[in-house]
């Protein structure tokens, strides 16, 4: 039923203890006893997500172990900064096919070190053998009544993105063998497919500000939906003034429209502030270190509609990434 | 990289809203927005804990659907027993090879009634394709400072367990091809294994009266182990005094001790309690509905003494079930 485990090879409870056992400040008990124990300050809540990572599906083989543990914790604190919530601490269950000590050594390095800039203390967890698996609970805290919703766009509103689209979405098609770049722009792509940075410091300074949020985890225009079905609205998006790297940029139109439309694995915040608050958006984006882009509007008749530069209707097809379907879903 | 989905099959957010989407009464926000809200109480810590099942390790693949959903949140369940907190909330991850509507209704209906059993909301997770996979994180409430751990216990504490041990061991054996026993006797010993109860009524009882607790997961030795480096005791355990059922007394003595010290599975508390305190031990046991059995007691002297009936010493070479050896390690 298992595959035997190499002689030599650490048990469970000795790779909890060599990799995954942090000095815990903030929580009351960390790693080693059934439970961890936390306690949200007076006037908070804890915002909680969990996600969970597949080879194949959400990394490749190929990825380098300290990367693969910045993203399983990244993609987490993504959930958290599209809530507004500032990080504080996370669970970790692990299943791996054989104690591999460089791979551990490399994940729980690129972890903890995303966890430390983060000041997210990981506090608890599992691990067993299996086929590999990431699974990560993160809690995050939030002011009472102030976390960024999905639905509670409001028609009028301008919709905006942080970051540019399209690259990681890029990224997998280079390693598909569907498009080629030379090696310095392949690195660039590659470096936002695999390190992706959780747009946390924005989602805190648009407490308040945003109607509402998402992280773009499945491609725009499908979590897009989900703001637009949450909500009861719908909205308009100008494709050509989507932000996208300068890589990027260099594909035919066509490719770059899906890669920035249902590209996937962007982790930046989609989000709808008053028409009123557009310079209070950008300062908050300056005092997190995010550029943001208006790129639409939320309007009251449901749908989507995109338009290019001139306002002119574009056709489209393009769906949002799911975990289920082989294909794209209909946006 | 991924097998073709079936065409007419549910999408992942289609699955979400049929069968994982109850309705949440106690946390601010639940299943379907970026994060869940959850604030504790005042006064009040929240204990964490997460697990990870993957078959053939913690299930195997002749387990009827509900009895998986059941045992996936019971294994959870029986670590905020261990703590003696009240169940609350708790999330849930699951990766499936393809989307098997009748697993999904069967897993669903056993976890949603457990649930609902202990009053514990589902309020988020994530679903994904991949090797069968499941992972739950739950939440707990426990007064500030009232939780059990593992490092409290005391030299002249007395040791007791809850329910009986083995009977999951032997089923595991029987599926196993080790042990042969007649239909009926299978039938109970296999809803050790697949349906156990986790203790949290008792957990609950115990609060101020346990010195140290731990829930029976990878056996009883091993779980001791715990109690003993965490609290810098050592233990002296009445294997004749071991509570076990009518079906496991049947066995030969050996695999009889093989099944109570080093069966895994089990879900029951062990714990220890002041001398003093026997008689309010016996009384939580009775508040909670479960059988507490004294066996044994908290040494000064470190290491593990196992003794007969007649306070004989019992040689032992007993381990604990590990999840990444592929024998049994050293108690």
């Amino acid at each position: 039923m298992e595959p035997p485990a190499p002689a030599a090879s650490l048990g469970e409870f000795d790779l909890i203890a060599k990799y995954f056992t942090p000095p815990v400040r903030r929580a009351a008990l960390g790693v080693g006893d059934d439970c961890a124990l936390l306690a949200s300050a007076p006037g908070t809540q804890l915002a909680i997500s969990s996600d969970m990572l597949v080879e194949g599906r959400h990394f490749l083989s190929t990825v380098a172990p300290d990367r693969l543990g910045h993203k399983a914790l990244a993609v987490n604190l993504s959930d958290l900064a599209a809530c507004g919530a500032r990080p504080v601490a996370f669970t970790l269950a692990l299943a791996l096919p054989f104690v591999d000590e460089a791979l551990l050594a490399g994940f729980s390095a690129g972890l903890l070190a995303l966890a430390r800039e983060h000041d997210c203390e990981l506090i608890g967890g599992d691990t067993t053998r299996g086929p590999l698996n990431v699974c990560i609970t993160v809690f995050g805290e939030v002011p009472a009544g102030a976390a960024l919703l999905r639905s509670t766009a409001r028609p009028g509103d301008d919709l905006y993105v942080s970051g540019t689209l399209g690259d990681a979405r890029l990224a997998l098609e280079v390693f598909r063998g569907n498009v080629a770049l030379p090696g310095t722009e392949f690195d660039a792509v590659r470096r936002a497919m695999e390190l992706p940075a959780p747009r946390v410091a924005l989602g805190i300074a648009l407490r308040g500000l945003a109607t509402s949020a998402i992280d773009v985890s499945d491609g725009l225009l499908g979590d897009l939906a989900h703001i637009r079905r949450g909500s009861g609205v719908g909205a308009t998006l100008d494709v050509d003034g989507l932000p996208r790297s300068a890589v990027l940029g260099g594909l035919s139109v066509a490719l770059q429209r899906e890669y920035l439309l249902a590209g996937g694995d962007d982790y930046e915040l989609v989000f709808s502030a008053a028409a009123r608050d557009a310079d209070a958006v950008q300062a908050a984006a300056r005092t997190a270190g995010v550029p943001v882009t208006r790129i639409g509007r939320i309007d009251a008749e449901p749908g989507l509609r995109l338009v290019d530069g001139h306002g002119q209707p574009v056709e489209h097809r393009y769906g949002s990434f799911d975990h289920f379907r082989s294909a794209a879903a209909p946006a």
